[in-house]
C-alpha cells in the first residue's frame, strides 16, 4: 500500500521512493479557458465551436490534450515541490477520455521508479506516473513522465 | 527519399504514405510568451525569472517542455490538414534542448506507420514523428504522436 505524501518542504532525490503517492488539488476547466488555449496552440472547430463538436468524433466540445497535459503539468508543480525544479527529460502521454468545459480535474502522481546516476552523482532520474481524472473520478489522462533530480549536497556527493 | 507534401486539400486516411514529410512554417518564441504560458502552467523560476534562471539546470530563461509542445501542435494544425481534424490518441515526448526566448522553431513531420482498423473499417491510426528546431536547426523536441484518421468515404468503407 502506497501512502499519501503532502510535502513541507522541498524534495531531493534521496527523499523520493518507489510507489509514494501524492495527490492534487482540483481545478476546473472553463470553456473561455479551452477555447482561449485552442486558438493559440490548437485551433479545431471541436475544441473552438460547441454546434460543430456535437458532430465531431469527440461529441461535443472538447479541450485539447496539450491543455489538459498543460494543466497536469500545473498539479504537478503546486503538489510536488522539487528543490532543483521539475525538469523533464520526456514523457508519454494518453487520452482516454475527452476533457469537457466545467470538468474539475485532480491528479495523482506515483513515484514508479527512482535512480542514482552512475556518472553523475550529483543527480538521477526518477519515473512518475501521473494519472488526471474528472469530478466522476473517470480517467481522461496518463503521463509517464522521466524528471532530473538532484541530491540533497551535491557538493558532498561528488567529493 | 521522402518528398515534402504541402496540400491543397483535406487529408483522409488513403492520403497518407509511410515517409510522407510534411514542413511547417517557422513561428518565434518571445519572451513574453514564455512567461505567459509558465505563469499559467508551469510557474518555475527558470521559466519565469532571467536573473534566477541563470543559475538553474537551463543556464538561462528557457519555455516550459510544455509550453513548445502546444507550439508544435500549433504548426502540425497549420501544416497537415486532416478532414476529420487532428485527433490524438496518444504521444511520446522528449526534450533535447532548452527553447530560448527569441527563438524560431519549425517542425519536420514524417508518417512513420499508416495502418487500417481491422475492426472499424471507417478509419485508422497514423503514426508520424514530429521534430521540432530551432533558427540554427537545432533539435529542441521530438514528439511521436499516434492519430486517429478516418478514410474518405466511411459510409462505402462500411457497406
Amino acid at each position: 500500500m502506497s501512502s499519501t505524501i503532502r510535502p513541507q518542504s522541498k524534495l531531493s532525490l534521496e527523499d523520493f521512493s518507489v510507489n509514494d503517492e501524492f495527490v492534487s488539488r482540483e481545478v476546473e476547466v472553463t470553456l473561455d479557458e479551452i477555447r482561449s488555449y485552442a486558438a493559440k496552440f490548437d485551433p479545431q472547430p471541436f475544441h473552438l465551436d460547441e454546434m460543430v463538436a456535437e458532430k465531431s468524433f469527440f461529441q461535443g466540445l472538447a479541450a485539447s490534450g496539450w491543455h489538459t497535459a498543460g494543466l497536469a503539468m500545473r498539479l504537478l508543480v503546486d503538489t510536488v515541490p522539487i528543490e532543483s525544479g521539475i525538469i523533464g527529460a520526456g514523457s508519454e502521454i494518453r487520452w482516454h477520455l475527452p476533457v469537457r468545459p466545467g470538468d474539475r480535474l485532480r491528479s495523482v502522481i506515483a513515484v514508479k521508479s527512482v535512480d542514482k546516476s552512475a556518472s553523475r552523482p550529483d543527480r538521477g532520474l526518477i519515473q512518475i506516473e501521473m494519472k488526471t481524472s474528472n469530478q466522476d473520478g473517470k480517467l481522461c489522462q496518463t503521463i509517464l513522465a522521466r524528471l532530473v533530480v538532484f541530491c540533497r549536497s551535491p557538493k558532498s556527493a561528488v567529493s
